[in-house]
């Protein structure tokens, strides 16, 4: 720690119970451990001097953004040290010829954007945390958002990137649009911190598209409306977001937001379309002929920025409006294939049943990223208990239609028995030797996002997240 | 040799020197090697056992699909087999719902859009040999096209991949849209088959875009077309292709087809646009007041099938074109950042008259990806040598301006010295110890695309191609 200490400026060294207690958690706080120490470099150089001393005496490392990951992929290792990089927060440069902003891992998502506004461009991925998440967080949990239907996930908006490995040696990956026969860029991006320590990245801007228009259907049946999402896509429109939401997220927002949706609304599909005036509105005449055609008994078109932001509240506070309906809440995050849609939210129905738990449905459609809500109320015993039991539920029926554990939230410490689930362990052998192959004494963020052989042969099935972790103290919310 | 028979079928090992003369070269053919023979399983299950049987016996396996590639990536290894895909030609399934296909590795790029037709899809990246290429080979070498600047690369493209490790483990990596930790898909494309043997595909289809128009600009100079390049992305139009031709690719492909260009023209830019018809009508007025204002003296457009296939008629033949004005020439190929088009493009007509070596450009100019052809007479003493000597100077121009030694050939036995140019010893040692993650035996195409150690400290600069391979025999075209 003394050594620790002369690496890193004045206050760049947290030690303090009340200081530390900040960086227990991420945005899953289920899981929270107290770190041995909080280092906050202010440049590069420290990081790299930070990361060899870690090595140097063994002690793991935990990469941290603005901490509003939901898998737990931040927590802190007990014996470890926290590696804040909130405070590398520079956009290193915007080239509008290029476009690509160069930018240090602590600048916040939409810093990004705001700094790109005045040449006319904007970066793309929006996960809905956006005003606090940072991009270094967005590059190691691989984020997503409502734009990355049409415009990809970070991994598709990330074009290079210079990292350290554990030993604090600094490489570079990626380049303008050129190839290396190892993709290191794709790599890296959504490792949760196991292979390397990413201190700059150069992401794609896009042209601000000069028309967008929102779209809500409000349907009958769940059913119809998923069956809407299948059906825009298959006509070729590609919107810029394809959203859903049931009809207990619905109510949860109309209560929210006190913004009516259309009486009798059992779901409602939310679509954007954005780009040139004339493709707008081209776009936007085969989403109306596509939702008449599916049984849409309301439909509303907002073109004003001012309607779209109303049409959209009740979506971007779905999360806390559903907050709302139980003490506690569970958020799961899975993906399946598009013409799935139909039977799993239906067999979600019958599961929600079977548990008695209620289960609000608000995701990316598009994308075939679920994000089921489950509400309960820790305080009852057993109800946790059954929540992990739906929640495995669901993420097996993700499986099942050739779908994964994971969306956009990533395994962290949420999913590590998930993964057992999803891969085989020869499959699992190679995760562990890529990680080996950067990081040979296992330092950085030990013990997330890859599980041990061990773990995954030992009985007991698929958790979502629970008890077996070996190190997190598990506490309430 | 004799159980290897015993695991393919009657005609599958191909042994006799007339047989296996074919799989000496590929696209590359200055570097051959004779195998010690050719298998040509007809299933999945027979490449796992061939592998396991290879990794048994420490014999190395060469990958090859058309063996169209341009870098040396299947040049067989003389104490190898080359294990030849081209069997594995089933279109698995087409699902209009996902718009995603599954093919077997020896499918042809081209024949996957074919089977997409009757869907209203198609499959994007469209490497100029698409006609003879297979999606195998598309993936090793993460191959490009004219398209891929609006539809990404090949690794843009593909959702999921089938593969073996060397001991014959079958695994899957990738998903519909979900994510894993560590992105093995992603690490799979462009790897030059050092890491794993692919055997089934699934690619993103596209829905057609109904309508398209094909523009064609002349300049008085190179340095305004080049110019215009910039412009064009910088207004926010991001053609389906964007592509340049120089003066003496001009004359070459005039006389090659007999379809004049305009008159004095130094340089032509041509640029598709795709989509919707009033999106395409909206983006055509751009692209001709961009090149209007960049000084184009002379705008010709194509909206008819027939019309836009005379457009490219001389950019899709300009290589054989080209051939025809030198017993032999030679394809470079590097990425620089938009912005540097014009400096670089000046620079390579500097080395030109220096090494007094014609130089024809003829290249992917919307992505930076240079395709400098260099003419020679490799019967004159010593022309060879001055060849190899400009093309590792038009590389290094690339590596001073941010750009790469490769665009969309790959690094092969053809850029393993480059490679030391553009990679530090740390960054290749981490490329050796994720080589070695997947096949720690250094069974999978052994000497390829990544250089060892010691030749990167051998002395003697960046070599393009030559002499410096441990077991090429070098020979004339």
């Amino acid at each position: 720690m003394r050594r620790l200490k002369r690496i890193l400026p004045a206050d760049g060294l947290l030690q303090k119970s009340a200081d530390v207690a900040v960086y227990e958690c991420d945005g899953l706080p289920v899981y929270r451990a107290r770190p041995l120490a909080v280092a906050l470099p202010r440049t590069v150089a420290e990081v790299g001097r930070v990361l060899a001393l870690c090595t140097e005496y063994d002690i793991p490392v935990v990469s941290r953004g603005a901490g509003t990951g939901l898998s737990g992929g931040a927590l802190p290792h007990p014996r470890g040290i926290v590696l804040a990089l909130s405070r590398l927060d520079r956009i290193v440069s915007i080239d509008p010829d290029n476009q690509v902003a160069r930018v240090e891992p602590g600048v916040r998502n939409l810093a990004i954007s705001e700094a790109a506004r005045p040449f006319g461009l904007f970066y793309a991925p929006d996960p809905s945390s956006q005003i606090a998440c940072t991009i270094g967080g967005n590059v190691a949990e691989n984020a997503g958002g409502v734009h990355c239907l049409k415009y990809g996930l970070t991994t598709h908006n990330v074009l290079a990137l210079k990292f350290f490995d554990s030993g604090g040696t600094l490489h570079e990956a990626g380049g303008p649009t050129g190839e290396a026969p190892l993709d290191l860029c794709a790599l890296l991006t959504g490792s949760e911190g196991l292979l390397g320590v990413v201190v700059e990245i150069t992401v794609r801007l896009r042209p601000r598209p000069p028309a967008t228009v929102a779209w809500l259907a409000a349907f009958r049946s769940l059913q119809e409306a998923a069956a809407s999402v299948r059906e825009v896509i298959s006509q070729g429109v590609i919107p810029a977001g394809l959203e859903l939401m049931d009809g207990l997220a619905l109510s949860a927002a109309q209560d929210y937001t006190g913004i009516p949706y259309p009486e009798g609304a059992a779901a409602v599909v939310l679509a954007e379309v954005d780009g040139d005036d004339l493709a707008v509105a081209l776009d936007s005449e085969r989403l109306r002929a596509v939702f008449t055609a599916q049984g849409a008994f309301a439909i509303e078109r907002a073109a004003r920025d001012e309607d779209r932001r109303r049409l959209w509240l009740g979506r971007k506070s779905a999360f806390p409006a559903v907050g709302r309906l139980a003490p506690d809440y569970y958020c799961m995050d899975g993906t399946i294939p598009r013409r799935s849609l139909v039977p799993v939210l239906t067999e979600i129905g019958a599961l929600s049943r079977r548990y008695d738990l209620p289960v609000a449905n608000v995701f990316h459609a598009g994308d075939g990223n679920l994000h089921p809500l489950i509400l309960y109320d820790a305080a009852v015993p057993g109800q946790l208990e059954r929540v992990e039991a739906l929640g495995a539920d669901i993420l097996r029926l993700c499986l099942d239609c050739g779908g994964t554990i994971s969306g956009e939230h990533g395994v962290g410490v949420e999913k590590l028995d998930g993964m057992c689930a999803q891969f085989t362990a020869a499959e699992l052998a190679i995760f562990h030797a890529l990680k080996s192959a950067f990081d040979p004494y296992h330092v950085l963020n030990p013990g997330k996002a890859v599980p041990t052989p061990a773990r995954c042969v030992e009985p007991g099935g698929m958790h979502v997240h629970g008890g077996r972790l070996p190190f997190a103290r598990l506490e309430r919310f």
